[in-house]
């Protein structure tokens, strides 16, 4: 099935935030919309890398050496077993691509862990 | 190793078109970015999905049954074994998602076949 995902009318469709929706799979891999503002948890993913793609915003992921900040028109990949929070003082809207039924909070669940299988 | 990457710099750095250059890894899998004008040829991926993030410009993908035109802020899923064929007028930026070690030309060979692995 091939269709054509628009970003802008993806991102209409919900208001949460830190909690992923997924538009799109392909080779074991979801491409994941996430809008992402205030604090979160620090975890780690040791199943996957995460990859995080900035479209609107000023994203901060704060490492266990160091805090980068990923601005609009950025990207990063964090490496499974990385332990990182992100937070952000303003909203950002961002892709993030990962392997098929990634947790949102990795290896922690509290009352930020968000359903994993929801499509939009 | 964390990197931030910036989208637009990385364009910057190239101006061939049809000549994909990696940016990113994970999962086994590559980022590439891409310029685009003109036609290419008809061809498949049969060991890899591939997705298409167009960033600037109309993309157009012909395929088998359709041809479907992309534009800025959307994206696509081509299934592995799907004969497509992408052309555009003008340049278009595109974000490329698919499996390592994957040819441009899939599974042919010709004067557009690009080297594999160059990343910028």
């Amino acid at each position: 099935m091939k269709k054509i995902i628009n970003l802008k009318k993806k991102f209409n469709k919900f208001h949460d935030c830190w909690s992923p929706k997924i538009i799109a799979g392909f080779n074991n891999q979801e491409i994941k919309l996430v809008k992402i503002k205030g604090n979160f948890i620090s975890h780690k993913h040791n199943e996957t890398d995460e990859v995080f793609i900035v479209l609107n915003g000023k994203l901060n992921i704060e490492f266990e050496d160091k805090t980068l900040v990923i601005n609009e028109g950025e990207m990063i990949v964090i490496p499974s077993g990385e332990i990182h929070r992100p937070y952000s003082d303003e909203e950002c809207k961002i892709i993030l691509i990962e392997r098929k039924n990634t947790l949102n909070t990795g290896d922690k669940k509290n009352d930020l862990t968000s359903p994993k299988n929801i499509w939009i």
